[in-house]
């Protein structure tokens, strides 16, 4: 994607993940693509005249006509296509020796092989997609929980663009007022009494928020990390796994099984969390118990938040006061969540109808420091009833998110990069609105044309060659 | 699949591997399904009018109109369409949680999740596929080489039915000719001297052919295990690692590590091979290594063929000897192919163009237990030029394939169940044969209708239930 780049140059790529499975998709694109697959294709002639948005039945066959696979070709022409060229999506069966063999002759008749995110960056190129959707684009398909999904959906279908624009379009409106006025000025070199800021306020209101989304959009994509802990039996275990249970999503596999500790994808409401569990460490003796407390105050101190349990039935005891009152003393401690476990077999938790907030708990068993646990929230579950788990979820994503938990349908930037240039966008436009008091009018238009410079960049209009390698390489082949 | 079966119930499956790609597609098939996809789309009307065989663009949007992706829905009408019945084909970006989410939609809207094979089962009931067609479709997307894919593909395109139906035809042509035999006696109760059994010779020579082309599909379609053996040093891991590499196929990723032995499937000249190497015994002490050469010898025990390797620089020594007369003493005891390696440091070996067949290996630094090794093909190799490994590869295949290993494009049979069914028909065949020296006209006349009738089963004229439902649940979803 340098200086060089053939827009046109024939592309092929295995869309579909490479394991068998009933169907699986080869895509190609560039001029005069469909004639290059109709030197494989079965039946030539129907292939080359078929109209765009059509399917064609066939076979694909090596050059010595054999047989390769029966396989359905969707065609699409130019400039009705996802990239905008020229298209077919040659739809075979998914068996990995038959999709190798489709694409591996596809090379042979002179396409060369995609790079990550080409379709989509040829989509931009041909102006199909502004930045945003491009971007949108992987971010829909690396997005592990509906919550995620939902948020890149609202960027793929142009939310972000739309409000990009609609700032633009203030800061345009207001340079075309600021002409008026510096042509027909009533007083040179100061602002007119008549000439109104509200539209740069009303951009700066738009931008502030959007900026402000950047957070929890991160949380979205990039998961949380959260710790379970707690002493031996305080049920972590069974915590661990009923929520793996409860996990509604698609991404509670168990990715690694250490000696050390357990670890998994979790959906806690729609924010994908990667959990982590100490269970393994269970049943052991003092000296390994020692160092699970350890290896849970090593991971806890590199997360986002840590629930800490404790037996509802037996009650906290001094050990657990010396771990939360370790974990408090550390450089950027994570936030705590107390979750008395079991609570099941503890009737004076169910009359309470389990809250987060449970001032008053000086019925417990053990004294308390209160000093220490008052002011964190507290929560009470059962793993074997499920009671509360859906309560921690939301709870979880509450402390999570914290302010920035904003409503499903509202926009948000999808990547550090749009929150920079928007970032710049909000800090010109606030400083046209300082400039306004006093400096000269050319300031001010200074300031709102680097605005609409930063915005450019958002959206791919003003846009690095280096800045778009960066972005098209976190694709995965074939989009 | 029972007597029940509702075959215009709409169901619905991810017909693509569930992993994050560019690209998935989910599939629904039964009477109004693309009406029914429509109400969660974008566009419904365009959907609605679309026609067969054509491609909508637009939105998939849960029930409140939320946005969920932006997709290409592929019409199919029937019974132009892979199932024969009203199809719709939902290509959605691949993310994991996407494809879900558009799933659980579907059955939401009334679809039903398919079963195994459901899709193929109804081309099959609609007359699109016979069985030899249905089987074949599941074979193409299991086989593990390019070997394997074409005879599966020569399946799906007809070749075997054809083959099928060919000897109905003889067998029909004789039925008939009998008949007349039968109507016009020359003289009752034999058989005239005009009849000529001729067609009958010929259906059984091509049962003949066909029944025994299953041994060697077999091995195609499951694989053969072959173990590398040989003392420490012999250079096992080397041409583990080199026969990986040389694979051209997909089947090379290392499927299990233990602290006993590599295991991976290896692409043998067309042969899937699940090739075994203790090389995860090196460089240990003599205890261990006595444990490794009992894992050898178990491994080789359940093997289809052993690669027993020597260092050729440093020639066989007792060990070997001892080992290779231990394996020839098993029951059932696997072929063994002596592999000499790191020929490239052997200029002899190199001399000689390296051969499967090296009968004058006198000249070797260790005196040899001729009476063992004599009868062994041979074969040198090194690793680290390649050269050889091709050979071995090829010579693999042939001991593999015995006189199984036919030409690629010649028809085979797919499985045991069309194994056994042309198996009862030859035996009737051939009973044909014998009945007409001496039996009555009618005891020909049932054998042959026998046979009909099995070759019927073949094809899936005639098959129960419970045949059907044990076939196609051997499907992956949404096949």
């Amino acid at each position: 994607m340098d200086g060089n780049y053939s827009p046109e140059e024939p592309i092929a790529a295995i869309a579909t993940a490479l394991s068998p499975s009933a169907i699986a998709v080869v895509r190609v694109s560039g001029g005069g693509s469909v004639e290059r697959v109709s030197r494989i294709f079965s039946n030539p002639k129907k292939l080359n005249s078929a109209a765009g948005n059509t399917i064609v039945h066939g076979w694909i066959q090596d050059l010595d006509e054999r047989k390769i696979d029966e396989v359905l070709v969707s065609v699409f022409r130019a400039p009705r296509s996802f990239t905008g060229e020229e298209m077919a999506e040659i739809g075979c069966h998914g068996g990995v020796s038959v999709v190798k063999s489709v694409f591996d002759l596809l090379l042979k008749i002179g396409f060369r092989r995609a790079e990550r995110g080409e379709f989509t960056f040829r989509a931009f190129l041909n102006g199909k997609a502004d930045l945003t959707r491009a971007e949108a684009v992987r971010e829909i398909i690396d997005s592990r929980t509906d919550g995620a999904r939902t948020r890149a959906a609202e960027r793929l279908s142009g939310g972000l663009f739309d409000e990009i624009d609609s700032v633009k379009k203030l800061i345009v409106d207001t340079l075309a007022e600021i002409e008026v006025e510096i042509e027909y000025p009533e007083d040179e070199e100061t602002i007119s009494d008549s000439f109104s800021p509200e539209k740069i306020r009303k951009a700066e209101k738009i931008l502030e928020n959007l900026a402000s989304t950047w957070k929890s959009e991160k949380i979205f994509q990039d998961g949380a990390k959260v710790v379970l802990c707690g002493m031996t039996n305080a049920g972590k275990s069974s915590l661990f796994n009923a929520l793996l249970k409860e996990d509604r999503a698609i991404v509670s596999e168990v990715e690694g099984t250490t000696r050390d500790f357990l670890e998994s994808w979790v959906d806690f409401d729609g924010i994908p969390v990667r959990l982590f569990d100490t269970a393994g460490l269970r049943d052991t003796d003092d000296r390994i118990e020692a160092r699970g407390v350890e290896i849970a105050q090593n991971l806890a101190g590199g997360a986002d938040l840590v629930l800490y349990l404790v037996d509802s039935v037996s009650g906290l005891c001094e050990d657990d006061i010396q771990f939360i009152n370790e974990s408090k003393l550390k450089n950027d401690p994570a936030p705590i969540v107390l979750v008395f476990t079991k609570i099941d077999a503890n009737p004076r938790w169910l009359s309470r109808q389990s809250r987060i907030e449970t001032t008053n708990i000086a019925d417990r068993q053990v004294v308390l420091n209160h000093r220490v646990i008052d002011d964190l929230p507290k929560i009470g579950v059962s793993s074997k009833t499920g009671e509360g788990i859906a309560l921690l979820s939301s709870a979880v994503r509450g402390l999570l998110l914290g302010s920035g938990d904003s409503a499903e349908n509202s926009v948000s930037l999808g990547s550090e990069r749009q929150k920079k240039a928007v970032q710049a966008a909000l800090e010109s436009v606030s400083h046209s609105l300082s400039a306004l008091n006093g400096f000269s009018l050319d300031a001010v238009v200074q300031d709102l044309e680097d605005a609409l410079e930063n915005l450019g960049e958002v959206t791919g209009e003003v846009t690095a060659d280096d800045v778009l390698e960066s972005i098209f390489s976190r694709f995965c082949v074939g989009k």
